[in-house]
């Protein structure tokens, strides 16, 4: 985008996605089209919520999460669902391991944004906020936070866009450090993971199953 | 996108294009979706051929052709091919019929934009050239004009987006009436609309193949 700008952008991400679409026919399976087709629809769903929310800094984490399921677990899910109608196996436990995988995943993705380094993680600190994302690290330190710590927050979510709003990055994050948040966000996607490998724990001992559950555990200790 | 900007109008956009997709499965057959897959991804294909074709005053008429036949044609044909799928007929016929009236429709949609009424058409006399879209009555123009005449009609090609350049989209006009342009695009127009026509005269007669005969004349005649 940087480079070509926003049209030439939109129309090869249209070509991508509609390339996608061709493979997948190329599988020969109508059951895998409905379960992308329909990922899809709720990933753009998820999308079009999280830009609703944008500089809102009264999302609460219930809401929140619905966005993270929509956007991002929607595609484990879906993911996780048609390796396992490929395979001809039941869907059932696999669509809870998807679905929880993707939410530990996109919650370590929001702690990365506070906490990594740009070299290994690729991205910059404080993209999300500099785009007005209102993750759960920022929802926690709103919610359990001092005065001032709430306006400290508050103003970060709320000033985007705004030339007038001076964001102090390096505060933002020593807030988030001071008030537990960064710790409760990987709290919480660690519950999702081992929620995660939970789902696929019963089933027959396998090479498959055991990757399936050191991927769970990856996403939560990946840097 | 005037009204909410890129990110809404782009993300929408994914919207209704997965929600068609799911759409398509709805209707159960692989077959429909091999060819909506296929012709998404060349139609795709084709707003890319034309974003590089933007302010170049050198696309000839070939060059041209084969952008609406990816960007525009294909949509028709495949409309034209699902509709026989469904049907259980054959479909080869119904491609060439899909393919020639999609172009017509192309190339009379170009002539409008140099002639029509705004309160008729639903866009504004000149938009391709504001978007700097060398059109076949532009490229007819820059082969057969004099020399007066191609200087008005690059310079307001290549002149997109450079603010120093001001073109005046009345000189545009007459150039085009004057040199025959528009009549020029109307006859291609005509001729394919005609082969459309011509692909399907030979189908049992019946009001389905009516309609599809009068549609192709209704393609030309349009305002």
């Amino acid at each position: 985008n940087a480079e070509f700008g926003n049209g030439a952008s939109v129309l090869v991400g249209d070509f991508l996605y509609s390339r996608a679409f061709q493979m997948m026919v190329g599988v020969g399976s109508m059951d895998v089209m409905r379960v992308l087709a329909e990922a899809t629809n709720i990933i753009s769903e998820g999308e079009v919520l999280q830009l609703m929310n944008i500089g809102d800094a009264d999302i609460d984490e219930e809401n929140y999460l619905r966005v993270v399921r929509y956007k991002t677990a929607k595609l484990f899910e879906a993911a996780a669902r048609v390796g396992a109608l490929v395979g001809d196996a039941k869907a059932t436990q696999i669509d809870q391991y998807g679905m929880h995988l993707g939410t530990a995943f996109q919650l370590i993705d929001d702690v990365l944004d506070y906490s990594g380094q740009a070299d290994e993680i690729g991205k910059n600190l404080g993209d999300d906020l500099a785009e007005g994302k209102p993750t759960l690290p920022l929802i926690y330190a709103l919610r359990t936070g001092n005065i001032a710590q709430q306006k400290i927050i508050r103003n970060a979510i709320e000033g985007v866009g705004d030339p007038s709003v001076e964001v102090d990055i390096a505060n933002v994050v020593a807030t988030l450090v001071a008030t537990g948040a960064l710790d409760y966000t990987t709290a919480c996607a660690r519950r999702e993971a081992e929620t995660a490998r939970d789902a696929v724990a019963n089933l027959p001992k396998s090479s498959y199953r055991d990757a399936l559950m050191q991927l769970a555990a990856f996403s939560v200790d990946r840097r």
